[in-house]
């Protein structure tokens, strides 16, 4: 294990995303697994489908985080560009996978065979490895540190599945929440003189209103154990001390 | 009414949102509303509670379109930076807006007054109006084509309501939806051909695996109704003839 810390970016790719018609999920999905394997993910970009969109956002994320990844557009249909814009943002071809190809062999032997229109799901870009799932026979796609996804959320998962272990991370992000029922402004120096007096550690605050009152749940962070019930701890006593006693795991 | 097309871009700020803690849901709201105004979101960055992200994100995003929303980090906590960063970005200082203060001293005249935290949340960019709402007494900010909104949904949802109608956009995108019981790649030829014999009009195909059974939502786009109606029949049409007859609105 070593101290640094490992960050990816997810290129979340899709018409139906910007157009509010779908819900993402891969967001909050990725960010939890990522977080299990030692991996931060940085940053998130979602662009319509549209080729010069893909490779720009692709060019910036993938060079700037140790692991990039894609969800959406690896269908057959025409709006399916994934492949095609990530080997052009990689400089090489599009060729069909000789696997890819043998699973939609066996896959549709009985049903007509393979035509052009079901082969596209085997077009990878050039050097790509598959990331085989048990969801679904259309795989995955990895070519450098870039991970290529299905845009449904449980085939996403499968794939995230089979990739679990494999790749090098740091130190999970560990995590505690205290909750209390108090506007948040009232014990913003208690927030932050707590955070200024333990490194290593951050203090997010999350309001809310409920049930006709304000309330806000302060989730502390960090990679070390010992670090985080110290800052925990301390910031019970202080929210205490402040007239707000603090209710642990949140509210 | 002008017939070009108007975009928006949104950056959502939060450790909360990449951590994989809070699910976001401005994204498909931000996305629904503006279609109304005629203005297509076109594209979406998230990014942590860090000044140079924000001022790099923001900096590509308000230039390249004609609108750029933020949702998130305008709370009154240390971790709470939205305003500083925009301000930065803009190049401008940070001031205390005298509306702002006046509904703070407003609301806790009988609650002690307001404090030097209270008071964070009547900071704004300089040159900056207030987006007041109904939800919160803690107002959402526009400066020139920038609008700063809560990241709390119900909040944002708010300052849009407040905001409707009064941004400049286009046409409308109007869709409707076809649904199939046919594996996508059956139709991919289908789809591709009906969109070429229909200039202005998009069509995304969104499959799904629902009582054991493999279908797609075949959905056509077009700011035009006439068009939009000429080339959902036509569809309907294809798709009957390849054995595989739609179901009007969707599956």
């Amino acid at each position: 294990m070593t101290s640094r810390t490992w960050t990816a970016a997810l290129l979340v790719i899709g018409d139906e995303i910007l157009s509010g018609r779908t819900q993402d999920r891969n967001v909050a999905q990725l960010a939890s697994w990522l977080n299990v394997q030692g991996i931060r993910l940085a940053e998130v970009r979602i662009v319509a489908d549209r080729q010069d969109a893909i490779v720009e956002a692709l060019d910036a994320l993938r060079t700037r985080n140790d692991y990039c990844f894609t969800t959406g557009g690896i269908g057959p249909t025409h709006d399916d560009i994934t492949v095609d814009a990530v080997a052009a943002a990689l400089g090489v071809h599009v060729v069909i996978h000789p696997e890819a190809r043998a699973m939609l062999e066996a896959h549709y032997a009985d049903r007509g065979g393979v035509t052009e229109a079901r082969l596209r799901i085997a077009r990878v870009p050039q050097g790509a490895t598959l990331i085989a799932n048990r969801q679904s026979g259309a795989p995955g796609i990895r070519i450098g540190n870039v991970f290529v996804l299905a845009g449904v959320p449980h085939i996403a998962a499968a794939m995230l599945d089979a990739l679990t272990g494999t790749l090098e991370g740091g130190l999970p992000v560990l995590s505690a929440t205290l909750g209390c029922w108090v506007g948040e402004s009232e014990v913003a120096d208690v927030l932050r003189d707590a955070e200024r007096a333990h490194g290593g550690v951050s203090i997010g605050s999350y309001p809310f209103f409920r049930e006709g009152r304000v309330g806000a749940n302060f989730v502390v962070r960090a990679t070390d154990q010992v670090l985080l019930d110290g800052c925990v701890a301390d910031l019970a006593e202080r929210l205490t001390a402040a007239g707000y006693p603090a209710v642990p795991g949140g509210i």
